[in-house]
């Protein structure tokens, strides 16, 4: 950490600042007439708890051009980041090169939820081995080398980890890290 | 630094691994008969030694969707970046953003040429923030906040520039972080 400088944040997307779970339910439902409850999500992955026979679809679905263009954006994500911007380096890091056709979809998500996120500021990239100093994320492998503060952004299936700081909601990120 | 892990490198793209400046020379001369020598860049940037009346035309082929599909491969750089791989993390880091059609070239680029680096060590940026031991670039704007070991990748338009520790092509880079 420099002392020259504003603090840095990296702000994951996925689960964070997009709602890909409740596209992943919509999809289901409609392309399946499966109702997929987040109730059975606790501690698991989405494709877990999907019936047998529709758990490799959804990788497939993922890779689909278009999908991370419409997804919902998470109640007071844009309000807060607004806000941290006045007080920190804020970027936006998501592990998109995981999926190919998703790079132009979410620079475009970006562009309209968030146009005031400069294009200096976002990062695609798949390890997030970043020199930030605080880092909001729902993966804690993104968590493995990093030695800053970091926020485990509650996300069903890591509702079982106890062992970082937690925030449940963006109201919460701004508890902490907004002044009152 | 951590001591339990391989060294970390982050590699640029453009002039590093991809010879973006070819490309421009190419398209001035086939779009408007135009011979650029990479003589008259000593220092330069490439709209700068364009004839005034195009000058403001080189922004507008570099966002052309396909403009950094087709760039040619630094001599040298598939071998040595594969030897590199064998003893540290390797990481592409490419200030991507800046050029938003060039995002899916870029990751078609690579995945012709350096098809043995995974999705995992691929980043897309802007600022390069990024905890790294050695960065390998021809931008001095990447190295600011950087406090690693810097190598400045040598290009026309960083040649006046002595401040750095300089590769002037990928043997150099061998001989350097290689051992014989």
């Amino acid at each position: 950490m420099s002392i020259n400088r504003k603090l840095r944040i990296a702000i994951d997307m996925d689960e964070v600042l997009a709602d890909t779970i409740a596209k992943f339910i919509d999809v289901y439902d409609a392309r399946h007439q499966t109702k997929i409850s987040l109730g059975d999500m606790r501690g698991k992955e989405f494709h877990e708890i999907l019936p047998p026979h529709l758990s490799s679809s959804l990788r497939q679905y993922i890779n689909e051009k278009g999908f991370f263009r419409d997804l919902p954006v998470m109640p007071g994500s844009q309000e807060v980041v607004k806000a941290l911007m006045e007080n920190y380096d804020v970027y936006i890091a998501s592990a998109a090169m995981e999926f190919k056709n998703s790079l132009e979809d979410k620079q475009e998500w970006l562009n309209e939820h968030f146009p005031f996120i400069p294009w200096t500021n976002i990062i695609f990239c798949g390890h997030k081995i970043l020199d930030v100093d605080i880092m909001i994320d729902d993966r804690i492998k993104n968590f493995v080398t990093f030695n800053g503060r970091k926020l485990l952004f509650t996300s069903p299936h890591n509702l079982l980890i106890d062992d970082f700081e937690r925030v449940n909601n963006w109201d919460e990120v701004a508890a902490k890290l907004l002044r009152s």
